[in-house]
């Protein structure tokens, strides 16, 4: 067997050591490695490189003497930080090693494949996070970026297989649109260079939400998924909003907001399940970073707990209460039932109260979507937010109101001109019990499972207001 | 055990009948059914409704006998096409059947939840695909359609599995840039209410390839891929063209155009492959349809062949030779080395010279794109386009220039501006190796896949020039 990946010799050693270095495993078995430079030291006659392949998150120390080496010892001694190399060699455990580096490669043979310019943006010292969203074009190449874009990947595999497992059908909902299902008003328009209807023949926008094409769908599949980007022209310079992000968005037919909230409880768990399970090393990587400490904590908390559930109206007792017998004082003390619970409140009611997951529902109607299903009592909307502790709101589902009427009436209520969602609307006359979906912003929950303060560091190329750089 | 959906009951009639009606199977078990009446017959005392619920393409038969059920007769009995009801009773298999409804359910307890308005757009009878785009909202009610959408949603997922698989990570390449890949010029622009740079401060487009930030990640993680919607503001309305489609881009650093012909033909083989396998009953659906009779063996060729490869200039020959001796007589029979070939010419090569895939590569740099490798020759690039049976063209791919001078002289030449694209230049001076990808449009393969005639039929909601309905 030939070892061609820093991974497969990570699987290797690991057998070997728990299986007490037995035998079987061909610790001697040949090397071959073809990958990046992390830093190079010379001493003497022996040069240690410190080796990344891209299979792995920790990199490996490559041990080359000079009056061993087939090939030029010179030309590898001078490749830089970033230039590319191949090498072949054997596995050396260090029997005594303090530092964690179980194992090292012994090169027999190297080869200088593409040296790294003086002015590689990335050296062997902490960048701050600014500087690297600069870079942006090289930051993968860091063990941060590297780790946050590893989970990211992981972390979507996981989507599509939570949803592909459960039945439901991938649906991708367009992204050039003529209506905006939040009536937020913040979309971007897509135009051309002939004119700015020239091309649609009416105004275009980039969508918001695939939710409405979503249900659609639900009408036909029962369970269907959207997972695709969207986009808001909000001026916002907080280092929650970005003016494109991914958006995971289940809807299925004939389901009420309660059989949602276990949905939403089951998604949640399984994706930092998988995430814990196959990215322990980048977890571990996390945790060492400064106020990162529990992070294993924090998502083994979420995963391991019940979910709990409050209504609206309760949430709003336990803020007042909280305020009147002195437990909390938040910047805003001005608690009554309409208003829309900001973050202080909700990570209040998350962290203190309730100390895990929770789930918010049955809002008042004012303060939530058209969409949204009236409850009985008239003033509240089938809704739920769930709540985390350490970000607040990761989730909002809700039941969607399946009566043409109300919608209707609450549509003109709220001036959506009609003719855009006509076809929406429609749905309900066919059919049309019952559907119920959710909104997860995929970079909330990367930032959350990293423990990434900056949305910006969450995606490859992030888009904000005043910076399309790359 | 409650069996809740069609696809359940299929899987257990299949084992009873593959279990020559063992008595472990409890055909008798309960059955609890939610979903859509697709039509309606009344004979007498008793109700034949053709019932689907989304689970799976075929829908069945509810038989309904007014003196035996619980619940209103009359009410059900008025249940329109696309209405929703909700059912309980067991399944009966018909040993004697020879129309092929293996089984059907003998309703005990029936309740109208929706019923569907007089004016829905879909009955039962042939609806002609123009139609059914003007209600893209309701078209994946349609056999036709929910079998097209499945394919899509369980191909979308193969691909996934696929790369991750094989140790690629996903990468969102972004969709709003500041450069345009291919130099095309039909990119869509991006603005706001506030003008026409107000946002990014600078002229924002909707990406045309995510290749170029793809390459940046494959520099860090050595394999990753690209799966996101890419756009194009080209006024074309032939069959073959959407403004905005869904692209597969995967890039691997270290890769030559060699190694990467060979990842292309175990790609195409292992989501086909897939695709026979997991969605049986959608291909047998699509053989029954006109000029689609031969699907089956089409795709099993593609599967079972070994591709061949010819390069370019080969091919000018073969065609060239193929005119001469009368073999071919094409609208265009103007062959010479440096022309584009066109579909009548691809086909030629592909169904008549091989009778299966085959690779053309290394093309003339003048007809391929900036960042392609120039090879040795100095007139050819390291491109090759994948051709197959009955469509042509499926895969594009290429070995990118790996010359730091060379790409921005070949850019130079092409007036691209270098200041939009100088981060990627600079990936050359940092350890760039080599580098190799492909890129798959989505909607070409569903179409190839389904044996669909029009790319529109082949996404929810499709977007072209002077359509943007819904």
């Amino acid at each position: 067997m030939e070892i061609k990946t820093i991974k497969e010799i990570n699987n290797l050693v690991r057998e070997y050591e728990k299986n007490n270095a037995s035998p079987e495993f061909d610790i001697n078995a040949p090397v071959n490695l073809i990958g990046w430079v992390r830093s190079n030291r010379c001493s003497g006659k022996i040069l240690f490189i410190s080796f990344s392949d891209g299979s792995r998150l920790n990199s490996i120390q490559l041990v080359l003497k000079s009056d061993e080496l087939e090939g030029s010892f010179e030309e590898i001694k001078n490749a830089r930080t970033g230039a590319a190399i191949i090498v072949s060699g054997n596995i050396v455990i260090n029997k005594n090693d303090d530092e964690g580096q179980r194992f090292e490669i012994l090169v027999k043979k190297a080869k200088l494949l593409k040296q790294s310019s003086e002015d590689y943006p990335i050296q062997k010292k902490e960048h701050s996070m600014e500087f690297l969203r600069e870079v942006a074009h090289v930051r993968p190449r860091t063990n941060k970026f590297y780790s946050i874009m590893n989970v990211r990947s992981e972390l979507a595999f996981a989507i599509h297989n939570f949803f592909h497992l459960n039945g439901f059908k991938w649906v991708s909902s367009p992204i050039i649109t003529a209506n905006d299902a939040e009536g937020a008003g913040e979309a971007f328009n897509v135009t051309t260079n002939e004119g700015e209807n020239a091309f649609f023949n009416r105004k275009a926008s980039l969508t918001v939400s695939g939710q409405l094409h979503a249900e659609a769908y639900a009408q036909a599949f029962k369970r269907v998924y959207t997972f695709g980007p969207t986009f808001r022209a909000e001026k916002s310079h907080t280092n929650k909003h970005l003016a494109e992000f991914w958006m995971v968005e289940p809807e299925l037919a004939f389901c009420d907001l309660e059989k949602l909230m276990i949905l939403i409880e089951s998604f949640v768990k399984f994706t930092i399940k998988t995430i814990l399970k196959r990215c322990s090393e980048e977890i571990a990587f996390f945790k060492k970073l400064e106020g990162n400490e529990n992070i294993d904590e924090k998502l083994n908390l979420v995963v391991e707990s019940n979910f709990q559930k409050l209504t609206y109206s309760q949430a709003i007792s336990i803020l007042k209460e909280a305020i009147g017998n002195g437990k909390a004082n938040f910047e805003d003390n001005n608690i009554f039932f309409g208003m829309d619970l900001k973050t202080e409140h909700e990570r209040y009611i998350c962290e203190k109260y309730v100390n895990g997951p929770v789930f918010i529902y049955n809002y008042p109607k004012q303060i939530k979507s058209f969409y949204m299903k009236l409850n009985d009592d008239g003033t509240t909307v089938a809704a739920c937010d769930l709540l985390v502790p350490g970000i607040g709101e990761l989730v909002g589902g809700s039941e969607r109101e399946n009566d043409y009427y109300k919608i209707e009436n609450r549509a003109k209520e709220l001036n959506i001109p009609l003719d855009d969602i006509q076809w929406y609307l429609d749905l309900r006359k066919y059919g049309y019990n019952k559907s119920a979906g959710f909104g997860l912003g995929f970079e909330r929950l990367v930032m959350y499972i990293c423990g990434v303060e900056n949305i910006r560091d969450t995606i490859p190329f992030p888009r904000f207001n005043g910076n399309l750089k790359f």
